[in-house]
């Protein structure tokens, strides 16, 4: 009888179709468009006692908010925005990620249902790795903390530029731009590289590319699925004497490794 | 005004609220769970003349053909199967993606717009890539393929495991399980490796990770968000030990590359 249930409406049976009161939700909301939200995510947002979103303390407003604006209900909803340091010192992050904790062990003990939302996926280079590490610190049992995943920026990005990233044996590395060393490691050693905030260093890997016979193979996508600030250059060189902006995503597809001959 | 309707309603602005006639859409859907299809991916193919699934020769189902079953129509929609070989042969890939466009070809230039389905994202590892490559050389113009990107099954893995894959300045790899030569080298370049297709090698993985002291820090997961079929095994000599299955994808967490002292 349930397994009938089940095949006519699976989602009857879903865990996550809707926040459970009590337990808190890291919940990846995409790059930025509405639309790429999962309707996991959306129903969890839709159902959540409270909403956290974090906000950069250089920015005026929170991406993640703005992304899942149409979701939110202001009039039943606590909507919190946690402010945090963009300061690469570990202590001021703890510190930032430890009162959070605080805010959402509270709610979750008073039996609310809390969702932090975040850009892109919540285990991708994200703020959720931070607060739900504070959250098992101050022993929230981890069967109370969930992850929803989330389109990724390099994801959007390649589907803006119909680039593959992968097929047969390739090897994808993703970095962040700033190790240039690690760079070059990276294109010496996988078919595809995606490197994140790239916009700071991108005279420094015009250079490294211009080097490795791999200007030509490279691509910057800078505000992927984010309406009008979204840019696609196909044009390094190009790029770097622009100011292209902070999210930026570099792909260099340096080649493809065919199949070996062994079966599958 | 436009400005003004935008704010109010992004979605009125989106060229993605509908499958555009004379359109090819190749979509993500995940993993396989109908709720972590994006919002966008859903508009499409409830709005698509044709839904082409791809499905392997040996499969009896197309796994996103299942998932996204609630959102087809199928009284007013064409659903295609299209059957491809399980082999590593480049001449067979190609033919049978060759018949794929050509049907993909005829549909849009009588003014249908066709969508196809793959389970994960569309450039990971897909054959929506061989289908595309296809397209393009059967002069199809590039503005009418556009790619939706969706939860990969790395995405969902890590997720369901509650592992961080990256965060400060760590360096994830992706790649399948099939050259070990390749496996050794990622696990001495990135603080995370990915492995698809893991369930075939695990004893030589499991050999490899206690040489190298990392068998504590690898887990697998078989089947992510496919229902009952889906397993986690955070210790991998017993995983090898038993028959996981096809879909698995394994998870190695190295270390943590601490952020550099520079600044942001």
């Amino acid at each position: 009888m349930e397994n009938q249930l089940k095949q006519k409406n699976p989602m009857l049976f879903n865990p996550y179709n809707r926040a459970i009161p009590g337990h808190f939700y890291a919940v990846g909301v995409g790059p930025g468009s509405p639309d790429l939200v999962t309707l996991r995510a959306k129903r969890l947002i839709e159902t959540a006692h409270v909403v956290l979103a974090p906000r950069s303390e250089i920015s005026d407003e929170s991406l993640a908010l703005e992304t899942v604006a149409e979701f939110l209900k202001p009039e039943s909803q606590e909507i919190l925005e946690h402010i945090y340091p963009m300061k690469r010192d570990p202590e001021a992050t703890a510190k930032c990620w430890g009162e959070a904790a605080e805010i959402v062990k509270k709610a979750i003990s008073e039996g609310k249902s809390v969702v932090q939302i975040t850009i892109g996926d919540p285990l991708v280079y994200s703020t959720s790795s931070y607060l739900t590490e504070e959250l098992i610190k101050k022993d929230v049992p981890p069967e109370y903390i969930h992850f929803v995943p989330g389109i990724s920026a390099f994801q959007a990005g390649a589907s803006l530029l119909k680039e593959t990233l992968t097929l047969q044996e390739d090897r994808l590395t993703i970095l962040p731009a700033t190790d240039l060393q690690a760079v070059e490691e990276a294109l010496e050693s996988s078919e595809t590289v995606v490197l994140y905030k790239a916009a700071k260093h991108l005279k420094k890997l015009a250079d490294l590319l211009e080097r490795k016979k791999l200007l030509d193979s490279a691509f910057l996508v800078c505000y992927a699925e984010q309406g009008e600030k979204e840019r696609i250059f196909r044009d390094i060189k190009k790029a770097a004497d622009e100011n292209s902006g902070y999210m930026s995503t570099m792909f260099i597809r340096v080649s493809n490794k065919k199949w070996m001959t062994e079966k599958i």
